[in-house]
């Protein structure tokens, strides 16, 4: 009853025909998460945690290479703390999740759920940095937070998130500017290299800027939809911050300054990212580097069959040196089960083992990101030729999203051609000349921002002005 | 006037003298945390976090190898979901975080921050199995919980603290209580071998046992001060939760039954325990497998020392192939100042190399839990000498933690002189037959109370009633 009911379940909706149920069959099936029992709440499930203890362990070896170091700050905290920092909380306000009862008993000064822990970390720094020789201090936290959403969507609009969120505190300007941009590289330099991510990078504009920041660099994916999603941020703050909470500290002539800061994020947002730029209408693809399990072995068992396998994976496991994850699926499933299900989580590799190639002492290996099966002879598997297969897996899935990508990628030179392409989902390039009204005269017509801007070599005349820059924005529509 | 200000602010009060102070001196001394702004919250300090990640790190991978799997599940949940388990929750009632709005809206049914996360367990249970034959499911989370504590006592008693919450569920009975006595085990080894903690290990008397459970399994650690302190319980919980909550399975007949559980956890009271024993009074003793650094080597700079260490240092390295956790302090501090501080973090070995060092090709090694100095010549240091230094730190400081039980262990043969014992502090051992009217009464008349049951060989007369009995009862204050 089980196995049939499974195999009914792994019917996945055609993203062409029904983009929004394709992307929901997917997590369900692939086993990403539940809802929780609280609206934009999940129950994260062991497959997604796999993933996602993957990315925390990359980036924070890259982040700790550079001197970060790990912390846990409070979950809670007073709303007066909140209240101080008046600029900064007008974007959480109608978020805010507020505790105002311990048991049956009223408390006197109510508290928050962390949105967000930049008032935390300056009470920190505050009260342990006090002279210039501490400095830098480069800490960063993953923790989960809280934001309510009203329209919620597995991993990209959540209330409740994961995420990791870095802050650092530095003598100079100067330091604290390249700081922020080396977290910026180090994101970028991820997503492309181990997600796969079809990556646009650059600075927010005015408008979009993170409030208190004086620059705002964002990673953003361009997924299958063509919709663009923010992944990561990188933020200068100058010393706005701690002129704000009046964090001073001493320089080497014992007179007081206000130090320089950086803070600088990403989010489990980044698997609903990885979900709708690389899977297929045969459920989840998974880049190598971060797939819970790289190759998936299925022994085809059936009554005239009692091998003994362990012979046979163990002759597997010498040849490839274990260097790799792999799971041996040995459930009282079907065959085409057991097939169906981890096409459906993306697994990159999947062998099979029959009678047949039992007998003939070789096995079949089918490329998730390939259609055709390839026989490979026993004597001739090792670790390089694994290796091999999961380097054009990879290689694959990055073409893939990046021809998508490209396929959306128009550059314009009329604002008249700039909303045309915009509502048929195009990510429009286009010179543009800082223009918030104008901006945000685009946004209320067409539902799509400035992404980003950045720096072409060569100057063009802008699609808003008179004048000649070299600035380019990229408008898109995004989650 | 930075190094003057920490020299003063490395004197820790003596345990003897003024064991509260001593504890929270070394607390903030050897930065391991920071009060937060809301009672009972703490920020957690680089150094917390990595013993507490290396802690992780070892009990994963034991879960991990008995099949456990990592989710994480909601942080809040509705007040309502709670309310149904009863049974479950008299206990935490008092103690609730409850979030009533979202912003100035006021919620229709109000959310808790969970205080554990059973009831959202049995809710994914429920939802995700629904035959014998997906089972054992064997589920763990690392997580923040909250309940709210009136006596906060950093690590020992926090309103937010990190924890381990394993949840198990399987086919029969047996299969279910064999699970949780493994994790109970895993346990034991963990604190005895790992964290060299003096260990008691048994069952909760009917008094203390976990609601809902039929067992529960204790390890607790006797503290420098002769107290006891619960690290980390297993229940087996038969099938009863899933008879309060209704989750049934189908089984090979297709029949519907009640599945048997277990649970099981640990948290970053684990750190607690490991201040309050093995600390002196000169700071915190790490053991050395979840020591952040393993060895901290101090190049001893003044004025006329412009040596280039560089070579020295890659002279260390490569002879003891950095295959351990290494830190070279090269901080402007004053030497002393430098002992003083990792010393005080509890390092277990310190390397210090002055300009004599130098010159002769040697180094001074000092093991924290010794008081002499060793000489090194630097052509006789290799791995194998580092690896025996720290084995001889292990065995030292767990053979000190166990002897200062041993000192407060006393077996005793009568009422009378279990009181008069638990009153100067000893952990009292005695023939017990279970009681619990008497039990509640010692509670009330000395504080302590029954910290766990278990089995001699030898039976003898209980100190209770007129019975004989192989069953032992620990009687000890705790925290």
């Amino acid at each position: 009853m089980e196995k049939k009911k499974n195999t009914k379940n792994n019917i996945i909706r055609s993203f062409e025909e029904d983009p929004i149920n394709w992307y929901t069959d997917i997590i369900f099936k692939a086993e990403l998460m539940l809802y929780g029992p609280t609206k934009g709440t999940m129950y994260l499930r062991p497959y997604t945690i796999s993933i996602w203890n993957l990315i925390i362990k990359w980036l924070t070896k890259e982040f700790s290479k550079n001197g970060v170091e790990e912390v846990k700050f409070p979950l809670i905290f007073p709303k007066s703390l909140l209240d101080k920092e008046k600029k900064h909380i007008e974007g959480f306000a109608p978020e805010i999740l507020l505790i105002t009862h311990i048991g049956n008993k009223k408390l006197t000064d109510f508290n928050v759920i962390r949105p967000t822990s930049e008032m935390l970390f300056s009470d920190y720094f505050k009260k342990t940095i006090k002279t210039y020789n501490q400095l830098p201090v480069k800490l960063n936290q993953w923790v989960n937070i809280m934001r309510w959403e009203n329209n919620t969507r597995p991993f990209l609009r959540n209330s409740e998130f994961y995420w990791q969120e870095g802050h650092t505190v530095h003598n100079t300007e100067e330091e604290a500017k390249k700081f922020s941009i080396l977290i910026h590289e180090i994101y970028k330099n991820f997503l492309n290299k181990i997600l796969l991510l079809p990556i646009i990078s650059g600075e927010k504009s005015t408008n979009e800027r993170f409030a208190g920041a004086i620059n705002t660099y964002t990673q953003e994916t361009i997924l299958k939809d063509g919709q663009a999603l923010q992944v990561a941020t990188s933020h200068y703050l100058g010393n706005e911050f701690a002129k704000s909470v009046n964090f001073k500290i001493q320089n080497k002539e014992n007179k007081y300054f206000y130090p320089f800061q950086s803070s600088w994020g990403t989010s489990t947002r980044l698997i609903g990212g990885i979900i709708m730029t690389h899977s297929d209408n045969k459920g989840l693809v998974l880049p190598s580097k971060i797939s819970p399990f790289q190759i998936v072995i299925i022994p085809i068992k059936n009554k005239n069959n009692d091998f003994n396998f362990d012979n046979f994976l163990n002759t597997i496991y010498s040849k490839i040196n274990r260097n790799f994850r792999i799971k041996i699926d040995n459930s009282d499933n079907s065959f085409g089960y057991l097939i169906k299900n981890w096409e459906i989580k993306g697994v990159p590799i999947i062998i099979e083992i029959g009678a047949k190639e039992f007998s003939n002492s070789n096995l079949i290996l089918k490329i998730r990101s390939e259609s055709k099966k390839r026989i490979i002879d026993l004597k001739d598997l090792n670790a390089k030729m694994i290796s091999n297969f999961l380097k054009e897996h990879d290689k694959k899935i990055k073409e893939i999203a990046l021809n998508n990508f490209l396929n959306k990628k128009i550059w314009i030179s009329s604002l008249e051609d700039l909303k045309k392409n915009i509502i048929i989902g195009n990510v429009v390039y286009c010179y543009w000349i800082e223009d918030s009204k104008l901006e945000d005269k685009i946004k209320k017509e067409t539902g799509a921002t400035i992404r980003l801007l950045y720096n072409e070599k060569k100057s063009a005349k802008s699609v808003n002005k008179e004048d000649i820059t070299t600035q380019v924005a990229i408008f898109a529509r995004s989650y």
